[in-house]
């Protein structure tokens, strides 16, 4: 799969995705601000990276992709409250999330906050939902559950933005840039695609496998971003640029400087690809996206 | 059982619990600030009324309180983590609960919002771990999981605290306190007799009396905690008092006058005995539970 195929196969996985998102929290004038506040974030954008992540991990193994929309959408709930939270003015105190005024601008602060619980609440509602998951071994979809909750607590994204938001004090360096991004967002990204293998019928050798994936692709992705960060590249990120680095934040540039970190990024993706490649044909779509992680910066 | 014989169940249990979460979030050093907020707050007093009712719940219908105690802590950490975000700026903005200094107070507001979320996450955490539902069947902690977190979220909890923010703006009105109340702590009690009920592998029949003992004494512990508020009963409270009434909070007495609410809250808990009678003599600490309640109003 080339970079141009691989567009293809994410614009139609992300047209896939936005309709399950549509049916699961469908318009409902009747439940008022909150879920209007929660509908605002969850459908404000974003390249649905994680429900598809869920789904090539299903692939990837011989599952249905389509079987696990549910978990994939249970994923993009929770990436959408965490940028809720992040943004919030006792976290980031940011006004914009990709080019629009995030949701405690709109909403207001209290609403955000309740907001963001929704969403992580109603996450774990999808992933529960005997309907959501018809068919399924209720054994797995439990181990599904463990392991993006898990992701999402202390052991991994909130224990993440905790080191982050007391490492604006700290002097940057390696060990807790690493710390901060494989828990703030590499924990997640290597969720979303254990929890598609889990519930696609993946082995243990496919799952260690893609676990060794999950986590060379989430600080790709960490080093990418922070790369585009440092470019100005502001199309791309959707924000304002050179923000992490105004804020003093740990980021990869800072720590190892530009060539290195572009160097490690590299090396990363190679690793994943190798990783997906031992998967077989499958796992081609996982392959090609680890490798246009570092594309983007180039 | 009397009211002397409830308190001693109840002292007894909650040693019972105490020690169960003592070991669910044992001390860890490593761990860092974000898992000292969790546990100040945890650890912050409180009866333990929601894993004591969890317990009661499987009880009631024949099953093992001590195989349902993984559950009522998940109930405890969901019960503290609203009770963080509630305290926040943004929400009620409070600076003391239970006598101490809120957790925003002691550890600023950013990691206090993350608390509340790891908190919340580790209730599900909890609530999926094999190790902790050892020999469940995985169909029943899966139905426990849905009713947790559709009591904890949009359609219970969130969308009470929700409402709750937006009615500060309105007039009280019976119908706007009904909706509130049944949401913001009905739907949680509830759950808790209710996902102990599932766990203690109770039927249909017996898990809908239990539902419907649940809806009555949520409403009456609600009135109650109004009365006593009025009251200025402080100690009693554990905050100070007349706190609700001068904010124009959404109150029975409020809207209802006194000696209605007294009188409502009076029926509630004589329905509430009445439905755990039915349910014969393994539900008898839930009948006299519902009796005290209005009891500490006298």
């Amino acid at each position: 799969m080339n970079s141009t195929e691989l567009k293809v196969y994410l614009g139609e996985r992300r047209e896939v995705v936005e309709k399950a998102l549509l049916t699961f929290l469908p318009e409902d004038e009747s439940l008022g601000n909150i879920y209007k506040a929660m509908r605002y974030s969850l459908f404000a954008g974003g390249k649905r990276l994680r429900p598809i992540l869920c789904m090539a991990g299903a692939e990837a193994v011989g599952g249905a992709p389509e079987k696990v929309l549910f978990c994939g959408c249970a994923m993009e709930m929770i990436h959408t409250y965490s940028l809720i939270h992040d943004d919030l003015p006792g976290l980031d105190d940011d006004d914009y999330r990709r080019g629009v005024l995030t949701n405690h601008k709109v909403f207001g602060e209290g609403m955000a906050l309740l907001a963001g619980d929704g969403l992580l609440t109603q996450a774990m509602v999808l992933l529960t939902d005997p309907k959501a998951h018809q068919g399924q071994d209720p054994v797995r979809v439990l181990q599904a559950s463990q392991i993006m909750m898990t992701a999402a607590g202390l052991m991994g994204m909130v224990g993440g933005q905790a080191a982050d938001l007391e490492g604006e004090k700290q002097k940057p360096d390696l060990e807790k840039v690493q710390f901060i991004h494989t828990k703030k967002t590499g924990a997640l990204l290597t969720a979303a695609i254990l929890t598609g293998a889990v519930l696609g019928g993946g082995n243990e050798d496919q799952i260690n496998t893609l676990r060794e994936y999950g986590s060379r692709i989430g600080l790709a992705f960490q080093i990418a971003d922070d790369l585009l960060d440092l470019m100005g590249d502001a199309e791309a990120m959707g924000k304002s640029t050179g923000a992490d680095a105004a804020k003093g934040k740990m980021t990869y540039p800072a720590v190892m400087g530009l060539t290195q970190a572009r160097q490690t990024g590299e090396s990363l993706v190679e690793e994943a690809a190798q990783l997906a490649r031992n998967l077989g044909a499958k796992a081609e779509p996982l392959e090609a996206l680890a490798l246009y992680i570092m594309e983007r910066t180039h």
